[in-house]
Parts: structure tokens; sequence; C-alpha cells
């Protein structure tokens, strides 16, 4: 018998489930919060945390061994990347997104054979009800869904604030604005600029607060609508973010021409995504996030950037470009 | 404001979940086996598979980008690995410990964060009971657990077949055999070893039927017995795989003694197992199979190569080594 394969890659895949769920727990602990307050050794963090002796030790060199911890001697310590994203008390934390990927989306992700049989979202609308209608009725449920998309935008956000050319605009509209991730990073990073945040009415008191703890309550307001009933507001520039991937590709040509629709002349429109590679061969969250669009929406999945670029020429856009703000997050740019 | 750090890492765990269930949908839908009798294109194999066109590209695709499947224009083929591995018509496949990590263990991690406060199991024994007689005492229970154990195993069985030098021995044993995976790639690659497989009885007709399927039933017997209660099998050489992982250090002691009071002098013990490695900081691999002993058994834990060769001094062998077999898993030979 000559020599087998490998077997790596197929186990890698295989254990992911257990790596994610072993980050969720340590977001879950509060564990990133407690050490970006100094490096502790195990029995130390364990009786913070309130943890059993048992596997404390497999636990944390796990998170090691995942890149999301550093052990020197016997002491953890975040990061620079944990640091950054998954300390509560920072203002770049990012594990709202994780928190919902934990209490949500892992157990709906156990059904995605039925998802891929069907066709139909495996999530609380499984019934057939719309997602927002669904999330918006619950106070609970919307704050756990409005702060996730916080840390769902905030690497995306903050690199738009710096790569997208702000100096040469005045006024910019985040469309399905949540808690106003986006708006924020751009107004601070860009003092010139007023902005606004557009989502449904119910949003505004989680809009306020966030936009006011940044004291930047007078350059960024929050404009109420709906972006399917009304006109979206008019601004040299509009951002949707994450947004067009939810709805299926007749409402997501209904969006771009609203956008169109409200830009003057020489306005541009700024879409961000996991965009999946024109190849549909690389981007590994794009495809991913493309089933979490099957898993949690009636008719949304992800697309590429030549996708998107070809419906704003169909809209009316003239010119677009694609470019990338993260690993895996890129935004269209199209200028009217 | 600097250049903030790539979110990446965190975003790269923390989407392992998506791509192991992306796995094991294929897995649970046969779509390797379907495509190891021939590249189909996406409609073809949607069509053979039962499944909806909504996300049938970029179910295909994820698979494509995770390394699982290959794309050639727009026809869909198996990588190496994966056509060795995941075609249920081969007796290479070792799909079966995928099968039970999507149904058993991906809901049990579910609830990880509750056992690393309590040191508790999170499967069926929550209340106490243990594992095996939980699995045994169930018939199609036992046969996904021993199917699952092949999958287990079969990677490092090839190798050890091959890596051991068994041309210096007559007969071995293998302890805790479940359907005898290790003896079967044993016997088939040293046509001069006598072999059993030592399990509890009702394994029996599970272990006959596989090591008929191979034609060695003359080469390789079932031997009944509890490992607790029973003495071992005599043999030049004893295997435990993926066992002592199961138990807490007194019954991991306990297991190795029993071995060595079996052993001939000159006799060899080999023990495999996702070894951690001794750094207990890269075998990702190795520490979460050992908080999967916690998810899975009341007291179990994985170690490192120098934690086992320490017990087999404890015990009585004078001398052992380390050798690594596949990406994660390893073997520890003690000789006596």
């Amino acid at each position: 018998m000559g020599i087998p394969p490998g077997a790596g890659r197929v186990e890698q895949v295989a254990f992911g489930f257990m790596a994610s769920k072993v980050l969720f727990s340590a977001i879950d602990f509060g564990l990133l919060t407690q050490l970006a307050k100094g490096p502790l050794d195990a029995e130390k963090l364990r009786n913070r945390l309130g943890l059993h002796p048992r596997s404390i030790r497999d636990f944390l060199d796990a998170l090691v061994a995942l890149g999301m911890l550093e052990r020197h001697g016997e002491v953890y310590s975040n990061t620079e990347e944990t640091d950054f994203y998954l300390d509560r008390a920072k203002p770049t934390y990012i594990g709202n997104i994780f928190e919902m990927f934990n209490v949500r989306d892992y157990p709906f992700w156990g059904s995605l054979s039925d998802g891929l049989r069907t066709g139909n979202p495996q999530n609380e609308i499984k019934g057939g009800e719309d997602l927002f209608t669904a999330i918006y009725a619950n106070l609970d449920r919307l704050r756990l869904f409005l702060r996730s998309m916080t840390g769902h935008s905030l690497p995306s956000a903050m690199a738009i604030a710096q790569k997208f050319p702000w100096s040469k605009y005045r006024t910019f509209a985040d469309i399905g604005s949540a808690e106003g991730c986006l708006p924020v990073q751009v107004a601070l990073a860009n003092p010139h600029l007023i902005g606004e945040g557009f989502d449904l009415p119910m949003v505004r008191p989680f809009f306020e607060e966030y936009i006011a703890s940044f004291g930047i309550q007078d350059r960024v307001r929050f404009h109420p609508g709906d972006f399917f009933k009304d006109s979206l507001p008019g601004a040299d520039v509009l951002v949707m973010g994450m947004i067009l991937h939810n709805w299926n590709l007749d409402e997501k040509r209904t969006l771009l021409k609203k956008a169109y629709d409200a830009l003057p002349d020489g306005g541009s429109l700024i879409v961000y995504e996991h965009l999946i590679d024109d190849e549909h061969r690389k981007n590994v969250a794009g495809l991913l996030m493309s089933l979490m669009m099957l898993i949690e929406t009636q008719e949304g999945f992800d697309y590429t950037g030549a996708d998107c670029c070809g419906w704003m020429r169909e809209v009316g856009f003239t010119e677009s470009y694609v470019e990338q703000l993260t690993g895996t997050v890129s935004m269209v740019v199209a200028v009217k």
C-alpha cells in the first residue's frame, strides 16, 4: 500500500465547532475583559471567572494554541488582537457579534442540512415571518441584535473612516445604521462631516445612547424610516453595510435604485459586505455568511464585487470600484 | 488613531462552527460518496442529493474554499484527501467520527460554558452515569459509537501498521478495540501477525462482522473482557488507542500497570492519542480533544507524551519514546 494522504484538512474543519465554542465561552466568561486589566496565572484567572479546576488549563491553553491568548511562563495575557477587539471595557469591542453567534446561530446552524434541503431559514422565522419583524418586536432581542451589528461592522467601519475620500464630501447617511457604529467611526475620524443614521423608529433610543457615549450628538442624528416604504435621506454619501445580503435580488436592486435616486450628482454610495471573491472559491467567510443568510433570512444571499458593480450599473451608477477593508470584508463604491 | 490590528484570527475561529457544519452536511448528504463515482456540475449534484436550489452554489463553493472539494470549470470533484477518507464505499472511510460529532457532540458542546463552570460532562451522563454504560446499553448507540471509533482511529492505525517494528513480534492485542480498526490495518500490512481485539462482550458481533469483511478472521479474533475487571490478554504487543484519555489519572495508571503485567519481557505497549505537545501550546486538536473528554466523560483528560512516558516509568517500563503518526496524533511506545 502506498502512503495514504493526510487527513489534516478534514480534521481541522471538523474540529472547528469546538474551537468556536472555546472562544465563545471565553467571551461569555469575560475572560478577555479580565485579562485586559493585567496578566494572570491559571489559578487566579479561574477564581476570578468562577470556573472549575478540571479543565481550566486545557481551556486556557486551547485559547493559546488558537492564537487568542499568549502565555509567558505560567501567566496568561491577551494578544494585541483580542485585547483590542474582545475587551468589553473598550469602545472597540466586537464580541457582541460572537455573543449572537453563540446564543442564536450555533443552535440554528444545527439544522443546516434541513435548510439546504428546503431552502428555508432555520431560526425563529421558520414559520414564514420576516426576520426583522421578529427581532424588532422584542426589545431584548432588538438590543442584542443592534449591539451584535456593531461588533459585526466595527473593523469595516474603522477602515472605511480612513480609506474613503471623505474630504471631498460634507454629509453622509448610514442606511440601516443599527446603533450607529459606522456613523461614529466616520464622524470621529472626519470632524468636518455631518451624518445621519437611518433605521426603523424603535432603534432611536439605542442609537442616541450609543452616539452620545462618544459625545458627537451634535454632528450625528437619527433619521427614522423604513428603507422599503420611505425615501432614503439625501446626503453626499450613502452607506449600506451588511444590509443588501439580507434581501433577494429584486429587493437588492430596489435598495440600490433608491440610493441612486436620493444621491446628488457626484454623490457616492458605499456598500460593504463579506464580499465573495469573483471566482467563488477563496473567501470562506463570504460563502459562510451567505449560508448564514439561508439560516437567518427568507431569501437573502451574499454576492461578489462583480455582482454588485453590475447591479449598480443597472440602476444608473456610471462608475464603481471594489476595495478590500479587512481580510474578509470589502467595500463597493459607486459614483452618481 | 493608528492602524488597528486585523480581526482575522478571531473571525476565523468564530466562523469555525459554520465550516464544521458545512462539512458535516456534505457527509450527511453522501456528497463525497456521490462525487467519488465521478465529477458532477452543481445542478446534477443538487438533483442527486435532493437539495434546494437556493444555496447550492454557496454550499458547494464553501466546500471548495475550505479545501474539501475541487472545482474545474463548472464541475465539482473530491480532493485526494476527501476521496480517500469521506467516500462511504471505501474501507478508508472515516466520516463516521464526524457523523458522531454532528449528531452528538455539536449539540453537547452547546453547553461548554456549563461544563467549564461545573467540571461535569454535558452529554447523556450529566446525571452521573458512566458514558460507556450508557452507550453500550443501546444497540443503535453502540453501533454509531463503534463505527465512529473506526473513523477516529483509521489514519493512526494505518500509520502504526507501517511505522512500528512489527517484524520483531508475532502476536498483538488491541485493548478497547471497538470494531477492530487497528487490528485490521496491522494484520493487513503484516501477514505474519496473529492478533486479538479486546472489548466488552456485546461488541463481539460488530467486531466479527468488520473483521470478516476484510477476510482476516483466521488471524484476528475477538477476546471479550472488561479492562478494569479482567486481566488483559497476553501478547507480544498491546495497543491502547484513544482509551486512556477517557479516564482519570488513577484509572490511567491502573490500565498501564495491567498492560505491563500482561506483557512478556521484551514486549511492547503502544499508546496513541491526540497527544498534547509537551509545551501545551501547539496541538489544538489535542487540547480540544481533552475538552471533548470534559463534555463526554466523568473525569477523563488528554495528556502529553512526557506525561505518558512518566506514567509508564512509574508502572515499571524502562524505555519509552514518542513518534508522530498524523498531523495531530502520536504514539507512545514502551518496552518491558
